[in-house]
């Protein structure tokens, strides 16, 4: 068969050129949902009389024909397979003969390629949803394990003052649930049916499009036939949804590729999930995590991509949108493994407790001893003040503030008694932050009820 | 009053370092959101029991003050201000006296900063979008105007079917309507108050948060403090929201300078929105379309700078935060130029609608033909072959489709007829198109309405 | 075999972690560079006295075994290659037995493919360039081609002045001139061995990196080795160059794309670079341009992805820089296609000079206009105002400015004479543009000239 | 005066639209290279013939006047004044009378600004490239002073092999010497006149642009004016430069901070660059080094806002082009910034070699134990397999390499004897690593050598 399109042609497309326009190689992955909209579409147009029934369950068996042979891995491709819509109806035709040249009345590619990849993603997004919250429960898990082992808190890298490791993990937790959030939203954009908008003015042969939706199971349908053609912002939406959610990634994997240093030593990965040198041997190395790190430019370079792509684009489709697909294809299999990789390794983390204790600094007490005096009256500016000094005289005697004089803290302020040594544990400067969302063990623990029952909903 | 930081300091900051590190040239776009945050934690330490009625009675009293001044553009900087937090500080200091170094109690400028960023975030939402849906008001009144102009409607920038003006205009409205629902959806994520979140642990004071956030009107506090003082998704949610919506509005300016080059002289636009030349004295230039649609690359520039800063940071607060505002600033203040330029060249456009008309191809009644032959039982993929090759011969003629004879269309096929005529009109060719969401004036009337409908509801 | 660094681990690596650190699926690209680079290190580890000569020469003919079993495509991956060196030396060890485990002595994964990327790259660079000149060479025949027609020149879309239509194609000529110099510029950084590099230390064997350039013909060695296994900066300037070079093919298409639109007809693409619709028999689309312009987003997308990865990055080799290799492969084959299809494009494109010179506006005249005034003595800025009012009422007339009366210029000032006609004329205009770069005939005869000779002597 | 473009338009500009396309308000700082270009514009306009040398006397005097008075911060703004060129051409006006209005015969604002942007860049090159220098001598000190101080290399950001901290330093010093030689390569590309390119057909004065580019110092001129007003290649290789540049001070600055934590604590930044924190008194914080990691994302957003805008764009110049301005502002002054303090925070630091000592694990030596193993003739990858296992025993028993007792090593090698233990000494492992661009001292020195010559070189 010849081209879908070669009727006005009288020049022969280039070999080059068709190497470098034909899409066959990436949107194949595409052949479920391409067959799918063709079954519907089969129905449609019984339905608006263009077909017969009889046409239409012939076309209707030979799509599962081609369907099946698809799933079995029995199709094969042939020259001129430019993308999978032709290779799909060329091979219908093959089976069930001339009627396979009417299936495509009314309808474009441009609306069938945007169909297509919709019904595709919102597969897709279900199971990366599944994968979240598996990456989320392994947090649960772990933080519920450790609920009671206190870590430096950093800001700016330095330690700041002691929080529960519980806490540390869950903040991750919480980003999670965010991006959870934002996937159920731009899912409801993606949950839009561009098809029978046609080449781009919409449907001529009074196919119902409702019947459609519903028959893809598509929320609803464009509004406008122009739009559906071009309209690519949800998968804008889902690389800068992808971004936001590698970035948070990154970040637990840059805390955990530091924590894991020799240098810090909270925790261990398993070996499952770090790698050896070829010259040292022995090194371990968290490259899980590196990796995971590393990835966030590719999906943030894809993000770039598709919006640089779009800009300034003149209305409806260009060839231009072809563009679309591959660093789509590219960031759900990112995404897949990194929220997989992510789970597993938070998992089978160790965390060594006792070494974590061994390395805080007492300083990140000073903030206690600072409002200890707050609270006796005298000015936070102040306190802050004088804390300071105080400090500044520890790391001189190079002493923790809990095994300095009391006598030599008075130096600085008549405020300071004995009874201050009580404030200057770890522990319990944790638990003092009782307000809503802070460290102290009663808040982590509604935190952790909190972020347990909004993800078992999502379980269900 | 010597730095907020300074007491374990024993070295001066260098003066570079101070021009580098200082944030207040452009944080002090802040203020407002600064002070009233501080007027409700001031309120907050006295419902606490950490400050006495009248001490917050006086910050308060102090607070409004400084809000005066600033307000009345009385305020004036000092050397040392080195951000908005520093800047009202001291000077409320200096109006109460000691009274005002109470007022940091418990909180740190990492949770003060993320409270007010936020504050200030959901205000210019708000107006944007009130431009926003001015913009489509522009769209959605143009459009009526226009309804009956048949326009061609392109792919690919080739002559593709003909649409109605309208269409082509709403298809525009569309994406805007995207553009609000997605503003709301993150509208929901900005509206979460991290204030009580202190440097990273929480707040130890006992303060109510749930108080701050009814005070200062958020919808909901942070779940976990460590998140809370460096969530920044809101911030890319934000900066890629609105990369869409320049792409979107760069689309429109590609459509209006090619239709408004002399070729095309589809639209002319007001004098008001174009420019001149300095050496070409004929020049008329649509300077503010090319302006849009040039921008897109300074608001995309803008999402990359964020997500790259934040790839890779370790937990909470670290300075490179610093750098989340200017862009975003930037960005606020340049979708509300564009959008407002946008709504204004729609309402100015002039359509020269019988210039359209007479660009109008025959060819792109091509479509109906083959529909036409599909109609009569031929399969469309045959069909549009067939018509393919008359194409082809109108082109060798040079002739439009409606004045080639009937005889030498049969050479082509036998089911070609003289009603085959009927079918070569613009206008009847667009009002087939009666699927939802196509070209059909009926159902771009229903078009309207809905527009109109989720429009009209916004203007309340 | 067992895995290369395994010795300390007593842990099995997860399934889905090898799936997910293994880069065997795309950098077994590199296996002639990664061949060829082991020959080279198993004479120098024989120079160096670490083998003996006949270990070094069985090395050496078992790699050369394993290279051919590349070339005949006979190499068979097996389970546990994780990457291209494992690969090989896996093959190495079977065929020459225990000494193949001697070629990794003092050499390091690290530097390995650091020095494979930059051999494959270089490799690659030549061709690109060689594609490059091509692209050169067609716009230049055209250009001589067509150097007497005369074309709008456009600024803001809007016609501006006559121009030739060689000026236009050369100004891209000039574009690809300076890629080609940054080409050159970027090489020489491209051109630095670091094998020897080791991990990151260096080399203990004594191994003479000097030699090992030579035999691989590297133009110099890196100077620091902790440097020479993380330089990453070569690709990022490649993918930089690459961008720069695919914005501009994308400046190109988009001209062409507009120029072969319905209402322009400038030119008309071959169809063999030309694809049909689906459903609209009539269309001609560009689509090998409009893909250029489409994919100049995703080379955008890589460097950005590149540049985001090495963000913040800890000193020397992590895991991260495995992500330097697809982005780099997917653009170089990007291009490889661009440049050779530009080339095509501008080979067959036809230029309809009939029709562009029918679409001319006399107003684009009135900067000719306004010089003659200005030559008469009249300050320029005087001209310009009083010429744009001419133009105004030539737009009223609906006249074009050369059969507007002298009288009626006249009303505007008092030195138009009648001698001012002979200024209205394209080609005049055009030709008037004498000083060099601009678009008279012999400026743009010598232009031409300029480019041949800097194109000549590259393909020498 | 009215605008410069006015004459044929009967529309007035909207506030809105003024206010979104004046580009005065940034801009302005171009005044010096507009006021440059302009007096010699006003020099090639007499020799031409086109003005007379008294004319040309009478606008090389205004523009000095109007030069003095921006020097002197006398210049003042009026209202209409949408940019520079405008702005200086007023003043002028205002100062000589209608003569000034001669000044722009021949001359667009298209080859002014593009002739401004570049001389502009030109002088800031030769800043920029002077910090860049400055920087590296403080590396090249620091060197110098710690050469014999070993530190731990990292791979993965696990302890690897031991380094001289020199060696660690230079990497740094090796990475801006590229950054130099990068910048020499593009200034090449700046060094290009524009001017005489007109709005983008050339000059039609007869003015001769080698007698332009020499008063004004630009090595070479634009080949071809329609290329020339819209060439903005230097702009994105400059900003591409820029962008790796803060690359590798962001992986600077992620050393420096991870070195500074407490747990690693090898190194302390001075005060100066330091800052605390407004909640606990005992931080002190890399502020500077966070700032400079983060503004990385600032810089790479500029480059693809730029890419962005001009991707797509028709030929020659279009108002999108006047976004090439502000980012490329904005990065100049945030390198001139990074460049010093970089170079500030080097020159400052402490080097706590004693603690550094300290920190170094034994395993490190682990390759040192392997290239033992085979020296005595067992091949590499045997060793490393031993050698990790010993190194798996050590952590077993928890003992340092050099503390464990030869008799346990000899379990897993008979190769192992006495003379075994030294090869466990960090600086002896440094040491053997004696090939070029190793760690050795010996070719740390020479390494030292070599960037000395290179940086006296630049000084000069």
């Amino acid at each position: 068969m010849s081209k879908l399109w070669g009727g006005r042609f009288t020049g022969v497309t280039d070999t080059l050129m068709s190497q470098f326009q034909d899409s066959i190689y990436f949107d194949v992955r595409l052949w479920q949902a391409d067959i799918t909209g063709s079954i519907a579409y089969a129905k449609a147009l019984a339905r608006a009389g263009v077909i017969s029934d009889e046409e239409s369950k012939t076309l209707q068996q030979g799509l599962a024909q081609v369907q099946a042979e698809f799933a079995e891995k029995r199709f094969e491709l042939k020259t001129g397979d430019e993308d999978i819509h032709t290779a799909v109806e060329r091979r219908l035709t093959e089976i069930v003969g001339e009627v396979g040249g009417k299936l495509h009345t009314g309808r474009s590619r441009n609306d069938q390629i945007a169909t297509d990849l919709r019904l595709w993603l919102k597969a897709e997004i279900e199971q990366l949803r599944r994968h979240l919250v598996g990456a989320q429960w392994a947090i649960i898990s772990k933080a519920e394990e450790y609920v009671d082992v206190i870590l430096p808190g950093y800001t700016h890298l330095q330690q700041a003052q002691p929080v529960r490791f519980s806490h540390w993990l869950l903040s991750f937790g919480w980003m999670l649930e965010r991006d959870k959030a934002r996937l159920d939203d731009l899912t409801r954009r993606v949950d839009v049916m561009p098809l029978g908008s046609g080449a781009m003015a919409g449907n001529p042969m009074g196919i119902d499009r409702l019947f459609l939706a519903d028959e893809l199971g598509f929320a609803t349908i464009s509004a406008n036939s122009m739009d559906g053609v071009s309209d690519r912002d949800y998968l804008i939406e889902f690389l800068s949804w992808a971004s936001i959610l590698q970035v948070h990634l990154s970040r637990l994997a840059e805390d955990l590729i530091i924590y894991s240093s020799q240098e810090f030593n909270f925790v261990e990965l398993a070996d499952a999930y770090s790698t050896g040198s070829s010259i040292m041997p022995q090194k371990k190395n968290p490259d899980s995590m590196e990796l995971i790190r590393g990835k966030t430019g590719r999906v943030i370079g894809s993000l770039v991509g598709l919006l640089t792509t779009l800009k300034g684009l003149p209305s409806t489709y260009n060839k231009d949108l072809q563009e679309d697909k591959e660093s789509v294809f590219d960031t759900v299999d990112t995404l897949t493994m990194t929220l997989q990789i992510s789970r597993a390794v938070i998992q089978t983390l160790t965390v060594n407790d006792g070494i974590i204790y061994d390395k805080m600094d007492s300083t990140m007490l000073a903030t206690e001893l600072a409002n200890y005096l707050s609270a006796k009256g005298m000015p936070f500016r102040e306190a802050h003040h004088i804390v300071g000094q105080v400090v500044q005289k520890a790391i001189d005697l190079d002493q923790p503030l809990n095994l300095i004089p009391v006598a030599v803290y008075q130096q600085f302020s008549d405020l300071f008694e004995h009874d201050m040594y009580k404030v200057l544990t770890f522990h319990r400067a944790a638990d003092r932050h009782t307000s809503s969302g802070g460290t102290g063990k009663q808040v982590v623990r509604d935190q952790l009820d909190a972020l347990k029952l909004l993800t078992e909903f999502d379980e269900e």
